[in-house]
């Protein structure tokens, strides 16, 4: 009877900021890191599970406590009492009666909560050497079902109803294994959007993305209104017109000054223009949507819980969803999104980039592809490429597809080398920036 | 030219668990928390500011590495900069490029931001020796609006209505101030309403309450329909007809369960049902309050920011509001949701209890009588006694008002022996229950 021994959280950080990657309207300057959790246990076989939130910087300290924090609920747990049941694990950290009163169920403690489910899962699909997405698409729907917290969401989706959907894809999940395996899921690109590069380079990578094989483009915008309209233009002279154009606002926006600023985008004919506004303004994305019809809108990588994703469904807030892996209370939270999605005939389009992000999301869209919606030439997961190579298993990307991933586990684990150079503020790399002595002064 | 030099952050934690005491339908066994900071100056008077976040016990360490992880945004600003521009050192801190995206706006950073700028508010009105009720209400309808930040809810308020709204209220205020101070501000009281209590003790202090001279008191539903129905008519038999039950089932149920649920208490004629679902679930609210009608339907105590606040009035969510003094981003967005409750002609009964949100909240609703809604006599502020006589300038109770406070400040300050006795783990109670050491053995 193996159990979980240690609850290992290390904060790691990248200092992406010097290459002006990753930056957007609200985002000028993101050094990409994560609060890294490892789950260990004393099974013999070295049975572990590693997962991560993804932060942009400063206050990855205060993320990488609040996993620390989980740890008493963790520690001594019985390994197969966790992998077996993981809806109770699940609702076992987001129910504790005192950490609850941190989110509820949002911000910093959830996605805490989130990395920590994540790890079992991680863990689980190792336990049987299938990759993460393979293992969710091997589990009967009772199974799924069984590991979902229907608690307000009820209302929009029943436990009989998502059995119901599920059952309905079962007979086709070998065929599209088949499909899967063979073909690839689509991606779309970021790489040439940030607005911190200038026009030049942006034209560039553009031409190149579409060069490699993509078929979707994402530009940030928000900031001017003359320089969005210049990048575009440019952008879809350097593409041409087969070639989708997404943009990102990052909300930047008020709800009246997206439906001006979109309206201005309009010509231009963007596949979706996403995170208009505030990711709490369920009703102001219906606004939004209903005055720039029909111009697609979308948001979700800042959507905290099922709650609310379940709201944008029922409000008709938004025309696709992005989901995120690492800001709900993980892969358990996440089946009920997919499945709230598919009950409302809801695209997804997974957001990726930042660390580690591509490496987890690309599961769950396959799973879903599989074992849910059925659907993938419809929709495309994100695709930035940086900081691939810390990772033991990470994506691989041909001709703008992501290839199924064939290693057992959830591709979260990272190599040690990085985890230690990176480490903040005692890594190698932070110490010779002199951010470790700044550090320990300032906390004196 | 004063600065701020230092920003303390402590983890203070009180073992209310032990009595019962605090205990709801979700929340058991909270031991009252506080993550208590202090901005430190160098002016030669000793300006100091105060303020908290209320946790309910573990977790509280996340709290405070959240406020240390504002100190480098606020020590060395200028004293008088921060304290003449509340609403652009408020923003200053929500809108850290890199910080922000631990909520956006949610949790446990955006509650660390609220207490950073409470005790910015608590130092503004020390420094020109006014309780802070007074302060607030001294200040012109244009600088009021300027503390305020109007992103994501000018589609429900525009600055333009603020000043309106404050500007039709300001003739009144001498006299309101004057009718405040004779008769003090309503309060209601859930003393004896804890799920924890037995039936002979509850009536006890319901008795006790209605001596004491409130007119309204709170007790806590949603474990057990049956024992729910037993508790109120108990309460009801020893407090008689003339005196309001409000009813509060922290989060305990679904929608279509509130319902069934709220429909069999509808007899006994709850004065509210606070928080029936999720906090998150807008839409859930209206089609509660809409299938219950005429009872009263409210929550906010975990709403966490005004985006949400401005949906849930925008969708006819809740009968009332309430308001919490350190869930949301300080009291600058306490003025914004203030201003739209009083837009949206909604009622404020604010939400208290736990250590220092009576100390708190009093001020803000007393502010809101006098220079916002100009209304008390139909609403009341919550009051528990517990762990009052940690404060130096404790709530006074008489009559069941709440007298308004007279000393300098925001009441926020505590005595510094509770604050070492009560510091977790190294207290001396905490060192006394052994605690520390096995905090210790744990994190090594």
């Amino acid at each position: 009877m193996s159990r979980i021994v240690a609850l290992d959280a290390l904060d790691v950080r990248f200092p992406t900021s010097r290459d002006g990657i990753g930056s957007d309207a609200m985002n000028r300057d993101p050094d990409y890191s994560a609060a890294y959790v490892t789950l260990r246990t004393d099974d013999p076989s070295g049975l572990a599970g590693h997962a991560l939130v993804f932060t942009i910087g400063r206050g990855n300290e205060v993320q990488t406590a609040a996993l620390r924090a989980l740890s008493p609920l963790v520690v001594g747990c019985e390994v197969s009492s966790v992998l077996d049941d993981p809806g109770a694990f699940a609702r076992s950290l987001a129910d504790d009666s005192q950490l609850r009163w941190l989110g509820p169920e949002k911000g910093v403690m959830h996605m805490a909560v989130g990395a920590v489910v994540n790890a079992t899962w991680d863990m689980a699909a190792r336990r049987v050497e299938m990759p993460m997405w393979q293992y969710i698409a091997s589990l009967s729907p009772e199974r799924i079902v069984a590991a979902i917290d229907f608690r307000y969401i009820s209302d929009a989706l029943t436990p009989a109803e998502a059995l119901a959907l599920l059952r309905l894809a079962e007979p086709g999940r070998r065929a599209r294994t088949e499909a899967l395996l063979q073909r690839g899921y689509p991606a779309y690109t970021t790489s040439p959007g940030w607005l911190g590069y200038d026009d030049e380079t942006m034209a560039r990578l553009a031409r190149q993305a579409v060069a490699d094989g993509f078929r979707t483009i994402k530009l940030k915008v928000g900031a001017c209104i003359e320089d969005d309209l210049r990048r575009l233009r440019r952008v879809r002279e350097a593409v041409g017109d087969d070639v989708a154009i997404a943009v990102d606002a990052n909300q930047r926006w008020d709800a009246a000054q997206a439906i001006g600023w979109i309206n201005r985008l309009a010509p231009f004919k963007p596949a979706w223009v996403e995170e208009p506004t505030s990711p709490d303004d369920i009703l102001g994305h219906t606004a939004i949507r209903l005055a720039v019809a029909p111009t697609p809108i979308s948001t979700g990588e800042h959507t905290h819980n099922r709650v609310m994703f379940k709201q944008f469904l029922q409000a008709h807030a938004v025309s696709l969803l992005q989901i995120d892996a690492a800001r709900v209370g993980g892969v358990n939270e996440i089946l009920a999104i997919l499945l709230l999605a598919a009950k409302f005939g809801v695209r997804v389009f997974p957001h990726a980039g930042g660390v580690g992000l591509c490496e987890m999301v690309q599961h769950l869209a396959m799973a879903d592809f599989i074992a849910i919606s059925g659907a993938m030439e419809d929709r495309a997961i994100e695709y930035v490429d940086h900081l691939h190579e810390h990772f033991v298993d990470p994506v691989r990307i041909r001709n703008g597809r992501y290839l199924a991933p064939t290693r057992p586990g959830f591709s979260t684990r990272m190599h040690e080398a990085p985890l230690r150079e990176y480490a903040y503020p005692e890594g190698g790399f932070w110490r010779g920036e002199g951010v470790a002595s700044a550090s320990a002064r300032r906390s004196s």
